[in-house]
């Protein structure tokens, strides 16, 4: 392990402790909501390293499929919690808001520190492509259920059946896809492992239970604090949780951008959309159905609207093949302006 | 005549025939609902090969336009037997499915099949973004009077005129194109011709007279049919309907991608969505007025809201020039959850 | 001053000579109406002479500021007259109509002209695809109040909120991007300066006074006018206000089309919906505060959808690369489209 590896799992153990401080010690909803929503964005930050490392003993084939499940463990905890204490609309949102916060947000900071670096940015790839394609498809698909239910009467009572199909075949597409499509991408340099096996294994556990508890902690607070910071549900979910569980984790997108390597830097950012909408929307959907609350599809219709504008929007921009900072600005603006409409909410 | 064709035409008098008995013997409404649609398949695909065969014989600038008449000859009879019956949700589901049919699931497939067989496939041909984009702008106009009606109550009493107006403005658009756009593609071979003039005479006309009759039987058998298996009119029109009436005609789009021709597959495909566009709809609409069910094109809104998805992802996916079968795989998943979506109806 | 600029400058003298007679001698609304439309017209033709021929005196980089914040004065004009009618409805459509009027009518006939006269005009500058890119996300980004109101009921009641906070973002994207985007594109040749400049700062201040009075004498006609016409307040600014303040500015654009330039049409075209975009509206709502009727960005649910449809056509021709008149024939049909919609109104 390198300095820099530990400051890593010393913040984040420090993260951790100080939520579990502030829950315990019966703090304030609002300062526990906040402290721990930043212990779970290291948590997802160092379960990417983790399962970097394991990638680098295991080779790319088996390391792609372990990132896959491992990499949205810290959102899969909070979704489970919130499903559990019957936070539909946060989990809906969060989902949507992944995707947002990925394709909208982290990537217009990308283009934003990439071309006032580097100037103009060319991500002629056909990766950065096929996945912004795949993840268009991908968000259009999750929206049906929505838009049945706003604008087809007759689907409005079947919701829950059309969210399961639908989750069945973003499932399907996923475990098709996952063997060719999740392999190492050309140009992707794989370093040497820094961790020994067992080290890696050690903190892949421990950061999985300290995601299982800070989850419990985060979504404890949720509804007290975001009752005194008069936010909805909504904006919780799309803002609060999408951010802590993903854009933190894809600080490396906007590091690569800032090296110049836009095409690798814009396959990252999109490909963890593209899992959000493939992997952890249906199998969040399935397990539901082991709760009480069954989580389905039918988002309120102005998430699954804002969805798609998303999808379109990041098609449009990887086939254009090029960046600019200006471009950067009107998406961080354009993720402004939606975040501010779900601040109020149900 | 060669041996394949014969075969074509047996299969085909062997559909109709069946179909004439199912609906004459009083059979069960289901089973004649679906030997009629499998005749009508079989009649569409015999269709296409008689009106290639005049082509072959005409020159290729008339040639397209006998195929533009012609080419959708079974759709116009199911549209207008099913106008006749009042059976307006079919009819307008069915125009929308032809569209869906053809840009999402036959794409779908042709990307399936000819990425497994000869991987990522280039289309980086002028004639298919150029169709895709005439596609979307077609497709787009075309869901204007359903967005009026749902969402600008001023233009609600008004629906039949904007129809009206959207149908001229198709009609015009497809005349003027027509001679230009419709010419032989470069690159598309023109075999000589197998059939003598008067055997091709002899087929149009009998396909079409078989067409007449069948569309009869298939509308006849449809309401009862979809009683029984608790299938709603839009579904029968997005899905049954379409597919008989395209679908199967398209079969030749996914063998041009199976020899890995995935420019020519490409046109094709969008092609035929083109033209239901900008030729059978209009013409629908205006023949319409001569029967008690005037067809408008206020459609059910979901449906207005999947043509335009589908034409926005069929320009998307021709402007980034490169299929795989991981996008086809998408693109049938997404018709999967549309079509489901449709299963419930008025 | 050659003789082609001492005739436009008569033109327009006359044109607003004609509309105060119309105005004074209180000839039928209808009348003033329409002869202040077409003075308007002119007076918007002129300021764009005068600003370019600043423009050659000051070099680009000034220039471009100049140009952004003379260019749209007319219809800044009548936005605020018609704001301090009370005519909200016509100058939030009249926001929408220049951006359709020049993205989807103005670059349609640039492309029919164009493709007509040159056959298929390839367009792949950068700047041209930057600038379409960025139009379809501030269109994206001005869509979202209207969106959230319609379809988001707890935003309902923070419309007027939303759309500040919406402004603001815009203008703040108009203000980062101005210096470095608006600068002198490659390509862009500037003649000499053909006026002095007393000539022009007399030119720009007597065609802004005009500009402002012209302006008045048409909103004073127009609410009499539209009600003779049958022609609702959203057709009056979507189709009238739009044409007069920015289509025959834009002739500029169909005639470099004509001239086989079409990567500086597009350029050019896209442009000035991208100005009204970031510059007018943003202003235009802030200024509103001052007045009785404050404008919001809650616009119509319809005018929003046709908004973000023509942002994305936009952005997908631009991608295209590649423009043929027949796409030229599908967008001025579309744009009929679209106003046939809007002559019933609130």
């Amino acid at each position: 392990m390198t300095r820099r590896d530990r400051i890593e799992l010393g913040l984040t153990a420090a993260g951790v402790a100080l939520a579990a401080l502030c829950h315990f010690a019966g703090f304030t909803p609002v300062l526990t909501f906040l402290v721990a929503a930043g212990a779970l964005a290291l948590l997802a930050r160092l379960v990417g390293t983790a399962t970097e490392q394991l990638g680098a003993r295991l080779g790319s084939g088996s390391a792609s499929v372990i990132q896959s499940a491992l990499g949205n463990l810290p959102e899969l905890f909070i979704a489970l919690f919130a499903l559990n204490a019957g936070l539909m609309n946060v989990v809906q949102a969060a989902l949507v808001g992944s995707i947002l916060a990925n394709s909208v947000l982290v990537l217009g900071i990308a283009f934003v520190v990439g071309g006032l670096k580097n100037g103009p940015q060319m991500f002629n790839s056909e990766r950065a492509r096929l996945v912004s394609t795949l993840t268009f498809l991908a968000a259009a698909t999750m929206a049906i259920p929505s838009l049945a239910h706003e604008f087809h009467a007759p689907a409005e009572a079947h919701g829950e059946a059309l969210s399961l199909i639908c989750a069945v075949v973003l499932l399907v597409v996923f475990v098709l896809t996952l063997p060719g499509f999740l392999r190492s991408a050309p140009g992707e340099e794989h370093e040497p492992a820094r961790w020994s096996v067992a080290a890696t294994a050690i903190v892949l556990g421990a950061a999985g239970a300290g995601a299982a508890f800070t989850s419990n902690w985060f979504v404890d607070a949720l509804t007290p604090a975001i009752e005194t910071l008069h936010m909805s549900e909504e904006f919780a979910g799309l803002v609060i949780v999408a951010i802590a569980g993903n854009a933190v984790e894809n600080v490396v997108g906007v590091q690569l951008a800032a090296r110049n390597r836009a095409d690798f830097a814009v396959g990252v950012i999109v490909n963890s959309s593209l899992q959000v909408a493939l992997a952890l929307t249906p199998v969040l959907v399935l397990l539901s159905l082991l709760f009480a609350t069954h989580l389905t599809l039918v988002f309120p219709t102005l998430l699954a609207i804002v969805l798609l504008i998303a999808g379109i929007l990041g098609a449009l921009i990887a086939n254009d093949g090029r960046s600019t900072w200006e471009e950067g600005v009107v998406l961080v603006g354009f993720y402004v302006v939606i975040a501010a409409s779900f601040w109020w909410g149900t």
